[in-house]
């Protein structure tokens, strides 16, 4: 009826030390966080996040640092507390510096600021927007 | 006890005239969208979020295009619709590519995702976030 | 699979008449709205919820005033169109004027604003408001 | 101005233990957990949480188990962590195994994705639905 | 800058098509909703989202019936218009009956009420729960 | 890549203590709560964020204790651990009692419940609200 506890690599099952084992590698990082860990009590649950989340992060159109910060964008608007400091974390290592990160906290509150202005003055869509 | 109406240049006061200025020389558009003629219900509310907004979007540390797809990926976390469609708009006049749009959308879903995981599953925080 | 239809009173059960009937005296309107005749579907949850909000709505410690504005700014923050509509009605009815509507908006803008600075900065409480 | 204290039955008003009772008696549990504790500050509206809670969550068309891993679903929608806890013990208590636990997880997390993925590209609802 | 448009069978590139057969044989459907036919602007998004979806909620530990309703209660709690119609016609479809509705709307009612009473009265998690 | 530092005004630079000197005086308070001492990595956000506040909570149409309820609502909405502690002291100071605290929660839990029975019947908003 308690917590889980974190899965470590020592007492993984194979299938969940290989998704560790490619974290690792494509991280290039000693050992995975504690989100793998604990999702390693549903291995298939966490091949297919690992292998989305690696998809969904890869360089493509828009950059690493670019995708970090969005991550980090929804991350605080959910109030996420484990998302908002691995993600910070990792838009630091991606290159996010403090004006940067002062610049995205400022479009992130205004955004939510005027996300319920426009709700509450129910304001309709400019037919140039539709 | 019904729906507000918009506010139009023609009808407006002085001091909510002196800010649709402002929004139109500064954005170089011949009106001002809807969100503004209703939010100039309240002039005061009017002139604070638009030299809010003014300030947070204009071109620093992060370019305008990153702070545009910020602002569209908050208020699709959000489901704000009237923010999507007018910030969607905008992150595509400032540059925004059908890949970037797909990508953007990608990060935003596995971030919601994620964020989830990480409540569900009681994830602590890394020491090394920390 | 499709969309339900709303219960008029003349195809109504006798539980769900007696739940109409109750609405009408107390709110002293000729019929209810929408919301309930679509929460008629469950003639259970619609006894719990409209006992439910005549007990919360009940002037008290709060006035009804104040209390629609509170209602109006948790609907808006969700962005529920139907409920902004509605309470924004029941709001103004009991006596919200432009003006306060024009504050009221304004202090649900910054709240979610400060939220997420709070949020993104990872804030510790303050000693005194532990 | 600091934090509330929880109250105990052994300081509670009649009525508060009247519901703290009942809370006992329906659930076989010695104690009641801090939730009932804390809303006790308010009488009415712990009688009425209380009332709306038993009803809710007694068996009907569904069954105990789904029960509870709804109310674990949206509570982990929300991130409200005290709700992830309690509703997390109480669906392992009412027969929540670790694969279903996982296979839970992975619904909510898709859920939150792909609802995302709706308002971003403004997926017009199709007539079927409608 | 206006809306994308859906992309239909005839017009679609080899890549999407193969993931629309996909979801019409798995489904038994003569056509794939909206949502795909949007989703299909971003190909490698649309596979990637597909077979998650389709992992997520094939039969396991926890039968079709349930994830339906639990994907419900997830879109209901983030106000998601378009997909608490989707949703909400797959689970009737996979069995969701008047009276399951109706309780299920109940507890996540109730889950949304009481996650705000948990966070308001800042309610400590209980030993037991941690 | 760790957590931010809060920065006290002995630390401070001209602008932040220019802001910090302007928050206690308005307050009368002889430090500023954390939540200013970490917006001040952010210089122009910080002036910015407190001249918006200041403007907004000023008494006006709505009393200081109307705003701050509203504020502590919308919070608690929002599940913002921070502002709960700190709106919630800021609205026992400005004549918060626990009656009203507990009414409060009421409508809060109430408004957070029947958003989501709105959205999950699908209820169409009434043509008298429209």
């Amino acid at each position: 009826m308690s917590r889980l506890q974190p899965i470590e690599y020592a007492e993984a099952s194979k299938a969940v030390r290989a998704v560790f084992d490619d974290i690792k590698q494509t991280r290039n990082v000693p050992d995975v966080n504690n989100f793998w860990k604990y999702l390693a009590h549903d291995p298939v649950g966490l091949k297919r996040t690992w292998e989305s989340l690696k998809e969904v992060m890869a360089p493509g159109a828009l950059d690493p640092l670019t995708k970090e910060m969005v991550y980090l964008a929804v991350s605080v608007t959910n109030g996420c507390g484990y998302c908002i400091a691995s993600h910070g974390a990792a838009a630091r290592k991606a290159g996010m510096t403090d004006a940067m990160f002062g610049e995205l906290m400022g479009v992130v509150g205004m955004a939510n600021e005027t996300n319920r202005l426009a709700n509450g003055y129910r304001v309709p869509i400019d037919p140039m927007f539709d």
